[in-house]
């Protein structure tokens, strides 16, 4: 079994309002030395298929069909083995 | 400048709706070989600090005072040198 870890974020430029306000709220909570703060996101897909290279091609289908925003987002894929 | 990267993700045994609604439409576009989902987030701390033992213990305090929930939550924290 194979497990792909895909990041996704924010392209540089887009707002991220999100970090912004963990970036309000922590310096309200006295953290002073927070300067900024950026948010991303991780889905890990465990797949019943044991080919690593057909494992990264089917991952980036998925972003591309479904989960990654290409207006907005950016995104990495890292193919991991897994037991079980 | 130091970079404080904190992953937060479900505790094992905890629930992922989010998880389980990717996968399931995964499944429904055909990307029969998706059998799990689970899905975590990524917190980026800027920080004006130089010293990495200090930065870890604040980015520490940041998800037991704000970012993670005890409760349903774990996260592991690394500090990398950024530019700037």
């Amino acid at each position: 079994m194979l497990k792909a870890k895909i990041e996704i974020r924010l392209k540089k430029g887009v707002v991220d309002p999100e970090g912004k306000n963990i970036a309000k709220a922590l310096n309200l909570l006295h953290f002073k030395e927070v300067k900024e703060v950026k948010v991303a996101k991780i889905i890990e897909i465990f797949l019943e298929e044991n080919d690593v290279e057909k494992a990264r091609e089917r991952a980036e289908e998925m972003c591309k069909k479904l989960l990654a925003n290409p207006v907005i987002n950016e995104y990495s894929i890292s193919i991991e083995y897994v037991h079980g």
